[in-house]
């Protein structure tokens, strides 16, 4: 009984944010905010004091935040991460003595009791304190705390002791020298990742290189009648500016290494290519090399590299495509057997999903009695990419490697690289990519692209955004990728394009498309009831008419611009949805921490048809007052409407636009007052 | 890198009950069922395998209960407690080769692959498991595992190698002996106390000793115009036929010590006692003994001791109050002046909330220098009456001591008592008293007194029926106390106290009265505001004439009896509100987990008028199918109703009945095939 630690007798329990017990960090970009609630409390009625501490992992000193006092035994404070990397923070709580005693010294002075003995304890509070000034080497702070103490006692009259008793610069002193040699300390200090602002807000455009060159710009052997030329970084490198043009930042490009010819899968993942057929980009490695290596019909590595610099030049950053499998002609199959797994008959075990074999694929063997030099050789993968400037990258299938290699690999990479961004490609059940986030991935695939009507877009994007989610899961929304064709874009035509680009770029402070795909409007299936296109470009080479009159790319450039200037599409905290009377219509807003910028989308979610309907707004949420009148500017169609009260009426046709986004327009007093211009 | 924990590839999370991390222990009774949920998941697609171990703390083995695989990686098991004490539970978890393989040689087969190769990686899973037989020393089934290897590798016929490989004796041999080696363990053990029945079902009836001298039946001359004799511990011995009549099982007395002179309160806490009057029992010690002792005037130890066993006799106990307080005549004084806070004028500190004074009583300084001493005597407190056949103790405001003491105290006393049960009696912010419930409190007071409307009791009881506060906290249910007259009872009349005893008495396992002021209806307060009893217990004698012909001693015997009688009402799982279209009425059922009892209450919160109203019943809490009609009974008037569907009608005159407390009677085809006997 009766040990040291009996002595701390404030509680502090349920620390927000804090992932499953500190054992994950938070996640934050540069300049966010970190705001920290408790429940502090103890036995009897003292005052406490708790102050919430923060560092920068690896310096020793903490800094201090007083702790807000708020009802129900909470306290809350916050600081703000200057620079990326990892911080932490923490707390400590105490029963503050010379607080209390000031506190009930007030109410006995009210109640007009005599205060003399009581004033005697304040201050024999005060002298101690000045003998901790003293240890402390404040020798001078430490004789006016004396001295005070010993005015207290007796040296002034009556008015001055109580004056002196209530002074603030006393209070001050106290509170700096208060006694902490029993405060509790949390016992846990939690982390934050501090990412650069890309972590939070980017717009990814992801395109097949060898898809790049052209219509009727090939030379050589391999165009016209026998199909498109195969592009290069070069070609891909002129392509960058289209894509600046659309407004994206991040430009992701699938494997760019040498593909296997064993098993190599032909057109439309026939299990047999003919002679000439380009393969999967996927199926990596052969006798030109693996991992760090590119396609010689990309080009060079300098070629990659200068593909980076351009796109450095352009605003935009080249993200690569990280997947950790072998076709069998990969180097390492050759150099290291030791690191895949064998059957009983001595071949290397294939990929697999019973009865589904993937005979192109092998499998590496975490598990290896080589696991030191497996796992480092994967994770100088990256090290070699990030020496070409490459700061970004799209993890494929992460759900099946263990996770304890990706919380090692990421944290080291992280360590030299606080800018590096992962993408985790899971496409799995929600706990594993939960887990996968909370072990390290900056971002994540979703299930958006099959979230279609107003209950499932409300309820995930709502759990999405709530704690403890928010606090480490940033979401990536794509509407297509080059494996996933929903049947909302085969069957919704137009329109739901339009709306489901809208809706990731509205709804996700990162989005992403894959195209020229998205915006040429590709939406036919491999055969009915898949989600794989027709000529998949996985497997072949296409051409893409950009110039197409029905390209959605002027609308693709118009939205990726609203995003660009309105800072309250950048982030995911302040989503809040509007009940509309129509299942067809949702309706939802987002708004900066300071309200100063607040977007608010209608959205028609059918396809086929005109829908109208009555928002009720949350005007609060929105910063409305409720007798106040607001306009509402569709920054999509220029359009300005004059709002008043909750309810507005909505209507959207799908085929001219599924959709309005507005800037809110506040503050006015009258029509004239508009602040057009803002 | 790569340490061996990294090789534990199985994740386990997020597991139910867990209180704070596993930092408190669960509560149970002898006899309940622990079920334990939680996510447990791996990368990839592997089968896996999960335990629930459990054992007696102390026990080295541990049992194993393997838990089922549910949807969306939740696992679940569950296991009982037989014996009082405490229990440990955790989980360990692995990836099960040999269970992979069987599944995915299952759909192998289903495609009509060829499984030759498969075949001998199954036979190299089981002559793995075949050493690990051996090296457990269970040597006749190693030699049987290394035969099936064999067998399954080469020994027999194509259909009988397959048959082999679903054989289920090989699975059950081969679930014996998986290879646990990387297993994942949860790293934590989450106790469980488990407390006797009576910690979760027990009815409380509280009196004063003093004040059980019966009318008329006074000798001597503290009688008749000079006020009622002082009751003894004969007369209360003599008064609990009439509590045990009432159907109670816990009789609780408030401080039984010497009580002090110094400050002594008079009637209706006047600051000074006139000469003769009997003080506040709360006001601990004289010159005649402490804490150890018996006041003289309820009679010698001895008497204490017969009082103690003829409760027994009668199916009772007795409950003490242990508050931890001194009056200035306590012998601790001045035998431990060591124990007191001084004030700077060498006095020592009375109690205080200034600027209230309590110069009466003298608060113990927790943190005295003699710690140690001052503990051990407070804890030998209740060992001194332990070794009187107590084993129920109601402590006196425990938020006012330090949480670590009763953490150390009440874990010491149940080490060798694990029969005791400890009230709470806090009432404070409710952290606080959630805290002191998780520290050890078998049972805690609750704003149950202060929750009259429908919101407000619906609300209050969802929180304390549901996880987390249903596992560590279980509320004891108050109409009033000593100190508790609320202004329902004031101005309900008697409809007021007969729908709070009913509230009390259904919507919790454990309720108590403050008798027999309780049952006589007092409802006078000290002055207009307050919820002090006119000519309180607290600070003077009573006499009480039980047999008023307004008692409602026969409605509380009936209800006692309904309690007794349908285990749903001995428990406070299986809580659920039904919707009525009445905001006066509040219908609530209790079910056990079996279904087999199931009660339903009706209560009209309104004392002042009829009120009625439709009821639309959750029929699936109640087990009732749509298109059942079935009976409802009603315990308190024996009346009997038949009703089909959800909606039914309900009308409750607070004058004459304000609850229907229904037993449901199921199962029932026509009208003829009630079971009217069971």
């Amino acid at each position: 009984m009766a040990a040291e630690r009996d002595r701390q007798r404030v509680i502090i329990d349920r620390v927000e944010p804090e992932i499953d017990g500190g054992r994950f960090p938070i996640k934050r970009v540069v300049g966010e905010r970190v705001k920290v609630d408790a429940d502090v409390f103890t036995d009897g009625h003292d005052v406490l004091r708790c102050l919430l501490l923060w560092r920068r992992e690896g310096d020793r000193q903490w800094s201090e935040v007083e702790m807000e006092t708020l009802p129900n035994d909470l306290f809350s404070a916050e600081f703000t991460v200057p620079e990326m990397g990892r911080y932490l923070y923490s707390l400590t709580a105490w029963v503050d003595p010379f607080r209390t005693w000031r506190r009930d010294l007030e109410k006995r002075v009210a109640a007009g009791q005599d205060i003399a003995i009581d004033l005697l304890t304040g201050a024999g509070w005060i002298e101690a304190a000045g003998v901790r000034a003293q240890e402390a080497g404040r020798r001078a702070e430490g004789r006016v705390l004396s001295g005070l103490a010993r005015d207290l006692a007796r040296g002034l009259d009556p008015e001055a002791r109580l004056r002196l008793a209530f002074d603030p610069e006393l209070v001050d002193l106290m509170d700096r020298y208060a006694e902490r040699s029993r405060a509790t300390a949390y016992g846990r200090e939690l982390a934050v990742v501090v990412d650069r602002e890309r972590a939070r807000f980017s717009s990814w455009y992801e395109l097949f290189p060898r898809s790049t060159a052209g219509i009727g710009d090939g030379v050589g052997g391999n165009d016209g009648a026998d199909g498109p030329r195969h592009g290069t970084f070069e070609d891909c490198a002129e392509r960058l500016g289209y894509v600046a043009a659309l407004g994206f930042d991040v430009v992701y490009l699938p494997p760019i290494h040498p593909i296997g010819h064993t098993h190599r899968k032909g057109k439309n993942n026939a299990p047999e290519a003919a002679p000439g057929e380009v393969g999967s980009p996927w199926a990596i490695g052969s006798e030109e090399g693996g991992h760090k290596a590119v396609h010689p019909e990309l080009g060079t590595e300098e070629d990659f590299r200068r593909l980076v610099f351009k796109a450095r030049d352009l605003g935009m950053e080249i993200a690569l495509d990280i997947a950790f499998q072998c076709s069998p002609d990969h180097p390492y199959v050759r150099e290291h057997p030791e690191w895949f797994k064998k059957r009983p008959d001595g071949t290397i075990q294939y990929a697999e999903n019973p009865p589904k074999k993937y005979e192109d694929i092998y499998p590496f063997d975490f598990d290896t009695e080589d696991r030191q030099g497996l796992w480092e050789e994967l994770k100088s993968i990256f090290d070699y990419w990030i020496g070409f400037g490459v700061r970004i990258f799209r993890v494929d299938n992460p759900h099946t490697k263990p996770f304890p290699f990706w919380e090692w690999l990421i944290a080291e990479i992280q360590r030299a690289h606080p800018d590096v961004i992962f993408l985790a490609e899971a496409f799995t059940r929600p706990k594993i990519m939960y887990r996968l986030a909370k072990l390290g991935f900056t971002q994540s695939y979703t299930y958006f692209a099959w979230r279609n009507t107003k209950e499932e877009l409300t309820e995930y994007f709502e759990e999405l955004t709530e704690p403890p989610l928010r606090e480490f899961f940033r979401p990536n929304l794509w509407p297509n990728t080059p494996d996933i064709l929903t049947e909302a874009l085969q069957f919704g035509g137009r329109p739901a394009f339009v709306e489901r680009l809208i809706l990731a770029a509205t709804l996700g402070a990162s989005y992403g498309i894959y195209g020229p795909a998205f915006e040429l409007l590709e939406h036919t299936p491999r055969e009915p009831g898949s989600e794989e296109y027709l000529d998949s470009e996985k497997y072949q080479l296409r051409q893409w008419d950009l110039a197409r009159a029905d390209s959605l790319k002027d609308l693709i450039a118009r939205v990726n611009r609203i995003r660009r200037e309105n800072p309250a599409l950048q982030a995911n905290a302040g989503l809040v949805f509007h009940p509309v009377d129509n299942e067809q219509l949702l309706c939802y807003s987002k708004a900066t921490e300071d309200g100063a910028n607040v977007i608010l989308t209608a959205i028609n979610l059918d396809p086929h048809h005109t829908q109208a309907g009555w928002v009720d707004l949350d005007l609060a949420a929105l910063g409305v007052k409720p007798e106040e009148s607001f306009q509402v500017h569709d920054l999509l169609s220029g359009l300005r409407y004059l709002w008043r009260g909750p309810r507005n009426y909505v209507e959207l046709d799908p085929w001219a636009l599924p959709a309005h986004v507005f800037r809110l327009r506040r503050k006015v007093r009258s029509e004239r007052d508009f602040d057009y211009f803002v």
